[in-house]
């Protein structure tokens, strides 16, 4: 029975070879890579060894086989993603600019990942839950909505935390719900892991510090705030902690969050003092965003240490 | 006012680069090319010189914008397409094998393509229509088809002849009630322009010249066969014509047919001979199928009649 639950979209990405690539006129792609935002977070839990489950939907098709495979590899348990023949597994097709900013063209909510449904989250999945985790970026239908309002009620009855990553697209705001859906989960969850763009939109106008004390504020007891090239940081009710970013060379950012998140929780799974929690969640994100792919930079326990010391034994 | 009108799926295609490529492993793929057989075959027909339109149905995204530009640069009046702010354009991933075999990924019904309705059918396109053309390919959801039949009361009503290709998808055939609304459309079209393969679909167990017979025995007082490599022929109540295909290096032969059939079309409505309607549709055919992309092969009259030219001096 597995520790941490996700829930959501359950995707491949295919990225346009080349920076500055037009969505519009053909060009060159590579893909399908297997993604989703709460696919990366469980499939980074596995390989450090927690037992993860993924809940979610997908074609029964090419695509469908290409992201549910790589998960089973990496010891992701999947059988209660729901698959269907009358659906298309999701696409992301994403472009990147010179200047940082990514554009998107998702098949999503009209597709297999929209129609995962309330009735599909399998309650005694959760009789060892210790985390569930949810992605502001699954937000994007009323089934999934409903979903996962079913999966918090089924983790709060096992007595497990509600891990939130509110993961803003300012796509989905403007579908109606969805931003008071994102605050009423922010709300809720006892561990959150925003990154510094989603506190402008949770804690509008404050400063790092004061938006990390509203949250603290809220449910959360704990706070994992991803700051990228900055590295990250974590409060909590008795203490502010930072820590720099490994050094690393940039092919694909997407996914680096989520991957660095996984990796935070699992620390905190294993009881890991929090100084070391954030380390290797570094470390994590600095692998992840050096490969092209958004899981393709996903790390085992071995990689981490490895990278970790090689990174020390360089500095010293 | 358009003389042609085609209705139905408006893509974009994503193709693997090399033969053989899986759909389920990372690889590169070329695209978006606008695609879409209604699509391809009214871009044809525009680049003719006839005046044609389509209906159907995009997102409001880079594929949209890709596939209505290059219609609008054709030709092609694309005023009566429904732009969605909430679908996503359709998408078509295709990877070919070394035996001709085709594996396709298809974001269509439940996509921006799947959101056309009847009451987006405008009667007043109609007032010049002669000929509706409607691919067996289209009749993939129940508002499109519902969409198909309204076209059809609307060209009746203008004197149009329907011209159908029926474009068999074995996909598509799984779909409750679809075979029955080919078989429908197929005895209720004046113009046919099957390929052998949907001939084995509609007159089972039929050698060729008898299914010409039986196809000749609805309504349809015209059929173009559509032969590939072995060129196409064509029957009426008087005569069996056949033409050989031109020599050409095959790159990709999607959108090879749809290109024929509008090219034939097009010299019907232009009164040629039909001697010359066979070859200019054959010259069209081989034309296509030498480019990548299901409508970069496509060519107006110039083209046609160098390309025709060469080939008889080559011969010669």
């Amino acid at each position: 029975m597995p520790e941490i639950i996700a829930v959501g979209e359950i995707l491949v990405d295919v990225l346009a070879e080349t920076v500055g690539q037009s969505l519009s006129a053909p060009g060159r792609y590579l893909g399908p890579y297997p993604s989703g935002a709460p696919a990366i977070f469980v499939d980074q839990a596995a390989r450090l060894g927690i037992s993860a489950a993924i809940l979610g939907a997908v074609g029964n098709d090419a695509f469908g086989c290409a992201v549910l495979g790589r998960l089973r590899r990496s010891g992701v348990d999947i059988g209660a993603v729901r698959r269907l023949d009358d659906a298309t597994t999701g696409v992301a097709f994403a472009t990147y600019f010179a200047d940082g900013n990514r554009e998107f063209l998702f098949h999503m909510k009209d597709a297999a990942p929209g129609r995962f449904r309330p009735e599909d989250v399998p309650r005694e999945l959760f009789a060892d839950c210790r985390a569930f985790h949810i992605m502001g970026s699954s937000l994007f239908s009323a089934p999934m909505i409903a979903a996962i309002r079913q999966g918090i009620a089924f983790a709060e009855a096992a007595g497990a935390l509600i891990s939130f990553d509110p993961n803003i697209r300012p796509s989905l705001l403007r579908t109606a719900g969805v931003a008071e859906e994102i605050h009423a989960i922010a709300r809720r969850a006892d561990l959150l892991l925003p990154s510094e763009a989603d506190l402008a939109f949770l804690c509008p106008g404050e400063e790092r510090e004061t938006a990390l004390a509203t949250m603290l504020s809220w449910r959360a007891s704990r706070v994992f705030l991803k700051l990228g090239a900055a590295g990250s940081c974590y409060a909590d009710h008795t203490q502010l902690l930072a820590a720099p970013a490994f050094p690393t060379t940039e092919i694909d950012p997407t996914g680096a969050g989520d991957c660095a998140g996984a990796t935070f929780l699992a620390g905190l799974l294993r009881d890991h003092p929090i100084a070391a929690c954030l380390e290797r969640a570094n470390a994590a994100g600095a692998l992840a965003v050096s490969r092209r792919g958004p899981m393709e930079g996903n790390s085992d326990e071995a990689m981490l240490t490895d990278f970790i010391a090689a990174r020390k034994e360089a500095r010293a």
